[in-house]
């Protein structure tokens, strides 16, 4: 295994130090907690709460910040993070007008979040949540019962976040999150596996022609493995399934073009133009497109499409400011 | 080779019309031309310009925009742009004011930019370059005599850009470009060698065990090969070459640690919090941090650490507004 690391067993640790020290004019710590928050905390506002295992950097401690979230917690690499860390994360951002927890659609996040939610609600803290599940690949997957959570994520912290920032009540910033659930869509590719530090040795492997359609964000097996195709053939495949599962014609949408965390911004910009070319040839309108590395999975060479179909409020909260480590104009 | 690409005769091409689809705000292309200009031409101030080699990514398109570079020229991937291209550049983005090439030394880039600016001078535009120089691993490598021009270069496009924003001469602006030219160092490390499409295979082979210390950006050799060591110990080799070279003792930095295209966020925070600790047990007050993908070489698993010595001037300068694609506040 060759990465820049010290030490496999506090990998987590010494990432979370080097965002700190990076960025404290951003985030800090919570003491002896893997928990980034802002550093500016913001009263008058439901707070967001998102994580998950750590490796799939920036999610999510590259999105803590102003008109996204107030906190992020960071599991061991591709593991859940623990109720307690979680709990203490809600009280400590919030402010009194309750808290929102994003989740991925992973079993070990949301048994984790919601026995956290149980917590915080003991204490009188008011909690909602909200589960992402925006792959379309596969429905039951390892790790998960139901549709994946995946790229399509940063969508709800981007657009939740800003409504929450805009002052909304907690009821309205879960609607709000839901329908950004209810109306985006992501599938995934990978022609190169991740190493996860602790592991030492790709989950998977793949021959050399090889690579796997519809791949989970911890390398968990797509619909299928293939010979690798030409960069456009891979596009239409991903759209084409994402197309089919909810009606986008005529509609104006977010595009995000996510990479694996292992793939240059050249291959992820040859795969845009292909989205570009197939939406409008669609009447498909894009309001706004992301490309780059947001979800990732380590070192995985890798990328995944994301269309979000806007409607007027979503598509105004998405232009919202926000500043966060990771897009800080997002 | 596995790659998300369609023909390894036209990456460049499709990745070009991939960021003008993504981002049409920021960014249009000379028509016919691999040439990135500001999608709002800003007239009254002088103009920055600066490329090469493709495969670099963002540099330099995905810093177009306010604050920045006023052009971009990419040539083939590792390969510089020819002297027409430059030269349309520089009479696209002339507004009366002049233009500064920041030129990264390799000896196709100063040889075609200077060619390009002597065109340009025959119709009247008054032209100034710089050259930068930051890598402080090896005087004369392969493609380049004297120093090699690395992620430093994103400094130039930064602090001169800022100046040329706020309206100062071209002689000013050359001159705090100079000033950062003289005050920034970096070097880098490989793991992992990057593959240019067009050659199928990657430049150089590295045991499972190695890696290049002082590697250039298109892989050229650096000082030497070894077995790979703890992050923390190639940070402290880096940072020794760095601090070795000029005299950083009680000044102010701004520090980036930039990834090879390759390299996952967590790797460069995990180098990142080393580099902080080492600078902050010397007394070097960090000023600005920035950890990410900036000065890539395509596919390459590497990092490199650069130092700029800041005074008030550069400073501000840093801080100053920026909006571009990759860092839209930089």
């Amino acid at each position: 295994m060759k990465k820049f690391i010290n030490d496999v067993e506090n990998v987590e640790n010494e990432m979370l130090e080097g965002i700190v020290d990076a960025h404290p004019d951003y985030v800090k710590r919570l003491e002896g907690l893997d928990v980034l928050v802002r550093a500016d905390k913001k009263e008058g506002k439901v707070a967001l709460v998102s994580g998950g295992g750590s490796g799939h950097e920036p999610a999510h401690g590259g999105f803590v910040g102003r008109g996204m979230l107030d906190a992020a917690v960071a599991g061991a690499v591709y593991t859940s993070p623990t109720p307690d860390q979680v709990y203490e994360a809600i009280k400590a951002v919030d402010a009194g007008n309750g808290v929102l927890l994003v989740i991925k659609n992973y079993t070990g996040d949301v048994m984790n979040f919601e026995m956290a939610a149980e917590m915080a609600e003991g204490d009188g803290i008011e909690v909602a949540s909200v589960v992402t599940n925006d792959d379309v690949a596969v429905q039951d997957s390892l790790y998960t019962t139901g549709r994946r959570g995946v790229a399509g994520t940063i969508f709800v912290h981007k657009i939740a976040g800003a409504k929450a920032e805009a002052g909304a009540p907690l009821a309205d910033v879960k609607a709000v999150a839901e329908k950004v659930i209810a109306n985006v869509r992501t599938m995934g590719v990978a022609i190169k596996p991740s190493t996860v530090p602790a592991a030492g040795k790709p989950g998977f492997e793949l021959a050399e022609d090889e690579m796997e359609i519809g791949i989970g964000i911890h390398g968990e097996p797509g619909t299928h493995r293939e010979a690798l195709r030409p960069a456009n053939e891979i596009v239409d495949h991903l759209l084409e399934k994402i197309l089919a599962d909810i009606d986008y014609s005529g509609s104006e949408v977010a595009v995000m073009v996510n990479g694996g965390g292992a793939t240059p911004a050249m291959e992820l910009y040859i795969l845009n133009k292909r989205v570009h070319d197939v939406l409008t040839e669609k009447g498909i309108k894009i309001a706004k497109t992301f490309v780059g590395n947001y979800m990732t999975s380590i070192d995985m060479a890798g990328a995944s499409i994301s269309l979000l179909k806007l409607d007027d409020e979503m598509k105004e909260l998405l232009n919202a400011p926000a500043d966060t480590i990771a897009l800080t104009q997002f």
